[in-house]
């Protein structure tokens, strides 16, 4: 299958493992069983921290699930590849992605879907598909997966329909990051709301997720982009992503819609919802521009929320519409977005704002606690 | 300003008047005024009763306005035409329509847009733009307009941006119910919903406007076409429509979406709501698949109804759109649609049920109260 010298053995290396929910991460040495049908071993180089990571950590919202380890948004080198794999070898720089693409499932086949019926996101499942067990243990005491992709360890497995293969000179300190928020972002906009030039876009939530998406609406090149945040204090960074308004719903008497309506003379062409507030997504809905509007829900809702507008809104020729990592296919069209880093038409060193060697991950932890900065590179080698 | 021998004279011709709310139309003789600027006179040959024309001559949910000249499905021929009105002439075959395109603002001037600003549908105004007055009377007293059109009359008075002017060998008895619903229902499923050739489409409501949704179907070459209706009556007439299942929601225990989900493995592809029920309205929307799955909501709803669903059927990639007469802007596109019945691909024929002249025309409203048959052509000449 391969030709490194460890592939078909078990790896012993450190991986952050959280024993706990909300405990910190305790660098721990774990055995890493090799790849089996169908997966990828893959050593990490970079990853980066998501509110996704931190929620599931937290687990108040969920069954929890530990010992387990967390990360999704990295960027490696396949280690050894496992039976069946043919489209990935040892050396080859990948991003691991939450999210799979088999190319056999309606979905996978439908040029419009990313939402693989095999590889969907899954955040309740610790295990692997090929026998239903954990590829991490130590001492013989399986730690559990998360999303299938675990990356805040040294090596990792993951299933080869979670593999991007991408261009290796793309730096993956950098380009790691479009392992989840950036892309979820940024497809938002140029896959889904597609503003054309010289159009106006509103963007609701001005964290890594939606000034990934108002850098998509500069790359689109409208003209105006209003950002939209409960903390003033985000505005004046949000202006290097394109921002060049800013509304805090706080500032005024009357719904956002309707401010966005009087400073557009109707409503905007196309608004991203990037919060997963149940009054941001209606808000996101109403402030678009009717006969033409597009508005497009990335954040993702708690349970019990329902979404809720006067059937004249849609009526009046509006469309509301749902994204999933930007509609990107992770296999597919990742390469692509990494080009675009490349050709240095999408920038992506403002999105990083802190790094952290490996064996300090905690730190990354309390940066996003505190709301401090957009992404924090981890560096495995420290 | 025109050649013809009545044009800038007053015209006396006979008219259906609605007198009073809910009462049998009279027809009576009324002074047809000259066309002001940028309105245009025109002789009727054939009009067709719509569910809107019956809505507010009932006038139950809305400030009653009497009298008044209903009708505004029909096709004529111009008479004379006001100072400014360059693009027609007399003896152009045209089709009057409740709604406008103006050429100038900026949803005309919208790819995408047909909701004219100057133009778009107003149910409460009874006078013409120009000088606020009507152009209809009785020994000078005035007889209210009814959206811009009211073809209950020999001749009619209408603004130049809500004349279709189509192909004079177009047979008038048959494309004059392409003025409204026929449109409405076709453009809500090519212009909008636009299902791929071999795609499944839920299409709710088999009345005139969801009959006509189906035909689009059909014509775009949809694989499976289910209708819905809570008249299992409706379901054998509508086979000719392309509908190949029916799904009547009394028969079952779910709701209509799990149903609909469950006969085609997850989902249609497309949908079509055409009856304004709210209930319609959300089923129409989560019956369709996750991933690709568009519902175009065309059905008019109550003043205090609310749309209401979970956001994850929104992020799960489905699509919800509004449209208003089929998206069709009147003056630009609807040439072409008569064009698309002339090359037989459209069939309007099974649409005419009935057929009463003018002297009759309270037949016309007796047939659509009783729910009998799809459109009654009135022709003007009887």
């Amino acid at each position: 299958m391969s030709s490194s010298s460890t592939a078909g053995q078990v790896i012993r290396c450190r991986a952050a493992v959280a024993w706990e929910a909300g405990k910190p991460l305790v660098i721990e040495e774990v055995e890493v069983a090799p790849p089996q049908a169908l997966e990828v071993r893959l050593k990490i180089l970079f990853t980066s921290l998501c509110h996704t990571d931190v929620y599931f950590w937290e687990a108040k919202g969920q069954t929890p699930l530990f010992p387990r380890i967390f990360g999704h948004e990295a960027g490696g080198i396949v280690e050894s590849v496992g039976e069946g794999v043919t489209d990935l070898k040892p050396g080859d720089h990948v991003l691991p992605v939450f999210t799979g693409e088999c190319k056999e499932c309606q979905h996978c086949k439908s040029e419009e879907s990313n939402m693989c019926d095999l590889l969907r996101i899954n955040t309740d499942r610790g295990i692997m598909l090929n026998d239903g067990k954990t590829r991490f243990s130590i001492n013989g005491k399986p730690i559990y997966h998360f999303v299938g992709t675990s990356t805040f360890s040294e090596y990792t497995v993951v299933h080869v329909g979670c593999v991007a293969k991408i261009n290796p000179a793309a730096p993956l300190d950098k380009v790691c990051v479009l392992s989840c928020g950036i892309s979820t972002g940024l497809g938002a906009t140029l896959n889904v709301a597609k503003p054309k030039k010289g159009s106006t876009v509103a963007i609701f939530g001005l964290g890594a997720v939606g000034l990934a998406a108002a850098e998509g609406a500069r790359i689109a090149g409208a003209s105006r982009i209003i950002g939209v945040d409960l903390n003033s204090n985000r505005f004046h960074e949000a202006k290097k992503f394109g921002i060049t308004e800013f509304v805090n719903p706080k500032d005024h008497d009357k719904p956002v819609q309707e401010v966005i309506a009087d400073m557009t003379g109707g409503g905007v062409d196309r608004s991203v919802e990037c919060t997963g507030s149940i009054n941001a997504m209606i808000s996101a809905f109403e402030c678009v521009h009717d006969g033409w509007g597009v508005a497009v829900l990335v954040g993702v809702p708690n349970k019990d929320d329902a979404f809720k507008t006067h059937p004249m809104n849609v009526l009046n020729e509006r469309t509301l519409k749902g994204t999933f990592f930007g509609n990107y296919k992770p296999r597919t069209d990742l390469p692509a977005v990494v080009e675009k880093y490349m050709s240095k038409e999408l920038e992506l060193e403002k999105f990083i704002t802190h790094e952290v060697p490996f064996s300090e991950i905690n730190k990354a932890f309390e940066y996003m606690l505190k709301g401090d900065g957009l992404r924090c590179i981890i560096r495995m080698d420290g």
